[in-house]
């Protein structure tokens, strides 16, 4: 393994310590732990030849500018903040491995003739606010008034607690970038999932970051006596429930890549010896592409509604969410191709299903991400873990790829 | 509509009023109410020429000799404690019917050549100690010393409430009679159930009282990301749990008058964007038959492990409860078949799929039940109702009965 790679893992391992919580990682937006790791990772940056700011928004960046005037700024970057008892590879991973790309670069005297941005973006998860993407928001001009309203567990709002980390009045933040001066952003995140790991690659190219609907069905029948009720007479909420989880699985199974998840249920009354009169279903739904999306939800509440009619009961459905797809920069994913080919022989091209800083950066600039295979496909959890093997062939696909973009056109 | 019938629904609308928690009816062992109760049903007893105690175990007992020596003795009864926010028909009804049908003997000056006992019973719905039954196992001499160690949510034990209530030691008690002395227990009850009005009847004979097995089944796979994990790569618990539902609902249906129900779902880790790593359902399952509730239990968790197997889950059971069937006295059905045919015409026989009194009686003496409709099959609930019409049929009925038994056998 390279030097490069031991050191990200070790940097890995030392971010990974920096905790509100003794004993296991949480580092959430603005707290103590997350303006020690900004402090850590500013130094890494420093070392790796960027200079760094901070900006209002506890975005930590790190910049190197180009051999030659007027030339774009190529972005990269995830988030520092984590779930509650995270992993210590989700966020992380794609702050730090540019860096130390960027110093591998330096260290092999390789100049990029662009601009470069490592951006440790200070909140992704939604851990404190339960709003995502604040960080991120915050960095493209995509912040808004009632953002700064939301408040956390201690009642303490978005702009007192930016206020108080800055100790200064609080703005809503302009795009830290024009358009036009932007050449993309590129994120590296491990993969979250199983794909990887069962196609036995160490890393993949991600085409699309899934589009994703959620809400809530609620079935309504009658509750009654589950010893005098006989079968015939019953009006059972969560017999009809049940056939619409089925009915999900089926529609998704036969429909790759859709994916749609029921992930909690509520029965009420909800005692084993009474008719449920009423179940409640969670339904989240994602696909690469809107329209696809679209008509599968359409399916699925199709056959919600003809479930409940041939049971009897009613059924409603209450959307909660409905996010975009986002569509990876054909450019910059052909380059980062490239690089995969080179360095892993095999180039596999995945669907994000969950959501990355790269969809609050789509709207700024092209995208493009990178996935590293985690073992068990698991996540936000302490035993979330990408090999340092792994970490080498990213690091060496993102090397690659930074210089790969460095060459002219063909 | 007769007299007697509007004094029982009188009496019903009086008892229904004393209770525990103002505004509804809640009225549990031994309480308050349950004493106030008690005097007032001792108070109608002794208008109807019977001579009333109260046991050790709060159990109220009107009795009326017979005109001849070492004549055996009648029972009938039921219970006066209630559920919370309960309706006035279940269990009061299977009190109050016989005393009035008792006084208009008294008023048609019929003699009966049997002694008779009124019980009403003071905890049959489990609702102060989470067991059932108290009362009438204390009458029927089957409490044992383990119940009375059972603890309130007050921390107060069966014991300690019962010698509050007497202001005496408790010692555990006799059978009230030996099986010999008696001619049987006859019980009058709501139908908690839809059929008889589904039927267009006012009143029906309970054939059994079915058995019944309670208990959970948990399914168990792989929580995952709802996005990053594609369909074939998911062990949702979930999916198999509503396998596993429809299938109960399928069996059921098929094998009339079994009845199973699945009242609750609990899934783990319980969040709209993780596939449900675990899943656990309750069973009921009833049948008058014990073996083909035991058939019919083995068939369902068969299918279970197969659901599982195919899955790639694992299933466990574990049973919370199992109560074998009772066959209701084909004498004493018989007898009671013609009084409702008498008076109805139409006699109908039902299962009852819940539990009553009769069944700890059962072990002392043999059983009979006559069920009353009750309007959409409620109870358990405020609006549960009875109409003043079918209450008369009732009366009627239980009067035809009583004086029925009085002749001597053809």
């Amino acid at each position: 393994m390279s030097p490069a790679a031991q050191q990200l893992a070790r940097m890995l391992n030392e971010l990974g310590r920096i905790t509100d919580e003794p004993g296991k990682l949480t580092r959430t937006f603005l707290s103590p732990a997350m303006r020690r790791a900004n402090a850590r990772v500013a130094a890494w940056m420093r070392a790796a030849g960027l200079k760094v700011r901070v900006d209002s928004a506890g975005n930590v960046i790190g910049r190197s500018e180009a051999g030659t005037a007027g030339a774009k700024t190529l972005l990269l970057g995830s988030h520092l903040d984590t779930v509650r008892d995270a992993g210590k590879y989700d966020g992380a991973l794609g702050v730090l491995l540019p860096i130390v790309a960027l110093a591998e670069l330096k260290r092999r005297r390789i100049m990029l003739p662009y601009a470069v941005e490592v951006l440790g973006f200070s909140e992704e998860e939604g851990v404190r606010f339960a709003s995502a993407y604040l960080g991120s928001k915050a960095y493209t001009g995509q912040l808004h008034a009632s953002d700064l309203k939301l408040r956390d567990a201690d009642d303490v709002t978005v702009k007192q607690a930016l206020e108080q980390f800055n100790d200064t009045r609080f703005q809503l933040p302009k795009p830290a970038h024009r358009e036009s001066n932007l050449m993309g952003y590129f994120e590296v995140h491990i993969e979250q999932g199983p794909v990887l790991e069962a196609k036995r690659l160490a890393v993949g190219v991600v085409s699309a970051i899934a589009g994703q609907t959620r809400g809530r069905l609620t079935f309504r029948g009658q509750a009654g006596h589950a010893g005098t009720t006989p079968m015939n007479l019953r009006r059972d909420a969560l017999t009809g429930a049940a056939e619409f989880v089925l009915c999900t699985e089926t529609l998704a199974r036969s429909c790759p890549p859709l994916v749609a998840t029921i992930g909690t249920v509520s029965v009420a009354p909800g005692a084993p010896n009474v008719i449920p009169g009423e179940a409640t279903v969670s339904l989240d739904v994602r696909h690469p592409r809107d329209d696809h999306r679209a008509a599968a939800l359409e399916l699925l509440l199709d056959s919600a509604r003809k479930i409940a009619r041939q049971r009897q009961l009613t059924v409603t459905w209450q959307p909660t969410q409905d996010n975009v797809a986002v569509t990876c920069s054909p450019e910059l994913t052909q380059w980062l191709e490239q690089s995969v080919g080179a360095v892993q022989r095999r180039s596999v091209s995945l669907v994000s299903g969950a959501g990355h800083d790269a969809v609050v950066l789509s709207a700024l600039t092209p995208v493009a991400m990178l996935f590293v295979r985690c073992r068990n496909g698991l996540s936000h959890h302490p035993e979330e873990f990408a090999s340092p093997a792994d970490l080498d062939v990213a690091l060496r696909v993102v090397t690659d790829f930074l210089a790969r973009l460095a060459r002219p056109p063909p």
